[in-house]
């Protein structure tokens, strides 16, 4: 996989706020020769926590800005200094398609800053789909009331791959609180409602029963509570009283599809940050 | 108060679905002379009721006409024929302007199929804005816990006015269910979040407190369940981190104010069916 | 391929308006026994064309109504009756793949009601990609100055697979008015901006130099006239000062990809009709 | 009128892009004890130009501050450090109500940080309705062919307000290049089409007879060149074949309302910089 552009170097810093943090940061940059493209920063009033994203190039040496930064910023703040190299990822899915079918297309033509490792399913429906791609497929069903076997062959599974992110691509089963706390902010969901409205099972079916004039998806990171973890991209689109359940699911397909691909372009350049339970996104 | 075209005279029906009903009234609209203009049909394959709006000229004899169809139609039909009156309507508020206003201005250019014969408030603060407009302004406060005194002053108001419908327009108090069964089908409501999320009090606090990354706002039918009514027209707008809940509400207006107008004008014109807790639109 | 559900039969009506259209078609259904599942209807006020389009169950003999409505319709009606068969298919594509990406996987899993027949290509490099999915690829490069030649080569490919529809998928060509009439009204492209803003060449340059806050994607009939045909679906996204064309370029293709996808799912369900330079949809 | 809360001090700064402006001008504000509330900066890559937005609070001294940021940014620098005064606003319109009013709406509650000294009409319609607001109105008709006549008179009574904007609200009549360059980028337009499509006349008709599926609407400066300058806000929304080019007019108003009211609010919080023919926006 190739990435048509020459990746720029990224510096990522959060941390309680004070005066002058960003006259530090581009301070440092400045003494070392870099040439800033973009400088992002926001303050969160609520919380008091500053955060900056900051593209530079110039082909500067990371080890010392980042020395120089660790001075200059306050001690507990978390700071990085990267290429935005290519995550590693692994995709989870049940039966749908469409979700996977643009993560594997956007994989293949480098669209996306990741390389998927292997895709991981709890039904074998998807896999020769997935092997058109010359994706390593892994069907792990699980037994009901034995969820706990599977995780358990699904953590083997991932312990040859290390991944950084998992993806559930419409994986249609709730991770434990055990699995989701080896993952903390490394798990991205998509979600087939405009949440918090309809959490839980059968989404489409709740919209219509409620009479929704719109539908929409979430992509969001995944914590132990269900559908509640911190929210990257919604999106909606109109229906009408035309639209039967079927329809309503048939249509949010396109939404739901969009919402993740845009969602992991941001979480994989490092555009995402969390501030509680809630996301800082500097796109 | 003018509108502008020569109004089209509508037939509506509501009956459970059987076979060719579509064509029965058709064909009593061809004996007649008349001239179809539009004719919209629904079924909806849930409750198996069979909706129908048909706007026809030719300037046809109502009770003829009326008289035709019920012959034709099953004995349980919900049949009308008319020629779009403008809508009696009372507008209820609390402090909020924005949407009085839009209701107002259009109120004043006819833009609605509708006449404004009083504004009913909780608060004084909109008085001397209504004034400019020349409509009645009743200022009808709340005791603390004696919320149905004040309904009681709010009843004799509308006795005087005969309204077809109330609208409220960002009117702050839940009205009892003893209230709203007086007026089943005819109280129209802003609320300002994409229902069912956030339903209840503060829902741009809600919002911001869950991270979303879309808002909106549902105008709706008002039922004696609060925010659970018969929803018609939703739309939402994208926000992101920058946006503190005060900066949520204040864009969220711009959209309160059109999903409220545009849920009027669809009423007021009688394109909108209930359907059990679903509405049929016919736009 | 096979699509999950049993199709339903679908009478489409197009011809001049006058009286009792409605009635008449609705009466030859209805003394056939169907049972009438969905009934659309417009009259477009200036051509004073009058379409119709009746999905219906009930297995009727499809030559029996079909003479029954010959009778009853004006004799330039266009009329017909079938049970949407998927629709012979070839794609034409140049070097991008995302719209192509979504047709694939759409043909695959049966998402659209198509067949996927071969793709063209002036350029080589979808070729491996296209494999993947088993459907034949032909690579029929355009020699400057001599468009007409790799048009018969064009026409030669196509005599064989006899499609029903091309859909150009980012063909970054412009087909001769020969050519073009050859299929008329079976050529649907995918331009990349709202038309009729920026036709031809560069449209996200274009846009980028304009400093438009909305970019967007038209999926069109292709007629003689570059970018001027007959419009099937147009959305767009927003934009800001921070997009350089290059980013126009790349956010836009999700628009493109789905537009196109939902053109074609219109499209091929026959509820596209022509009505001059515009067109009737029922969606 | 009166706005809500305290208005913060804003630093505006606009030059040729160098090394260093972020950690100079967040530098100066360090050195004087100001604290930076929103801070925002971009980089156009066509031109070479910076733009920042700086927000802070502390009481500064604003000559003192500005003293300082003249000595560190370059000499060509357009710098400005200022409290965020209402900005003095005439209004420009014609016949149609709904821009107008819902300006005057806002003007009354001080929703804008503007505040609206008059509004010019070339017809007479709206002078009843401008009363209402206790706002001067001034009736100058246009004698056909004779347009610098009114704009003389407009021009003297122009004198007495002394204008920063002019916001021409449906204002049906193109402006002299002569008085366009008294008022370089303080004119506001609202035209009522996605520019650069449906530029001119009628562009209503023009949709329709493009048989366009989105309508929206563009607020620019006025430049000399007719519907060519420097775009603000647009939006749009979806129609069909249903809507005559009439219903297309009437739809349209929802979105010129709320797009000219939105960039009336961007320009008046001075969150609008001009870079060539493009806007560079930080809300």
């Amino acid at each position: 996989m190739t990435l048509s552009q020459p990746k720029p170097q990224v510096i990522l810093v959060e941390c309680a706020d004070q005066p002058g943090l960003v006259h530090g940061v581009t301070g440092a940059l400045l003494d070392q020769g870099a040439n800033v493209v973009v400088n992002q920063e926001f303050v969160d009033r609520v919380s008091q926590r500053f955060f900056m994203r900051t593209e530079f190039d110039g082909n500067i040496d990371e080890i010392a800005i980042l020395s120089r930064l660790r001075i200059i910023l306050p001690e507990d703040a978390i700071v990085s200094v990267s290429r935005l190299e290519p995550k590693r990822v692994v995709v989870f899915v049940t039966k749908e398609h469409h979700c996977l079918g643009e993560i594997l297309i956007r994989n293949s033509f480098g669209d996306i800053n990741a390389r998927v490792l292997a895709v991981v399913a709890n039904q074998p429906d998807l896999g020769a789909f997935v092997d058109k791609f010359g994706i390593p497929f892994h069907h792990l069903p699980v037994v009901e009331g034995r969820r706990e076997v599977q995780e358990d062959a699904v953590l083997s599974v991932l312990e040859k791959y290390q991944p950084e992110f998992l993806v559930l691509a419409k994986y249609m089963r709730v991770l434990s609180p055990a699995f989701v706390s080896r993952f903390r902010s490394r798990i991205l969901n998509i979600h087939h409602s405009f949440l918090p409205a309809f959490a839980g099972g059968r989404p489409y079916q709740q919209a219509f029963d409620r009479g929704v004039k719109v539908i929409g998806a979430t992509a969001h990171f995944v914590t132990s509570e269900l559908d509640a973890g911190p929210i990257i991209v919604q999106q909606v689109m109109p229906v009408d009283h035309t639209h039967a359940a079927a329809d309503l699911q048939r249509s949010g397909r396109d939404v739901e599809q969009m919402v993740l691909a845009r969602a992991l372009s941001l979480v994989f350049e490092d555009r995402v940050f969390l501030c509680g339970n809630r996301t800082v996104i500097f796109d």
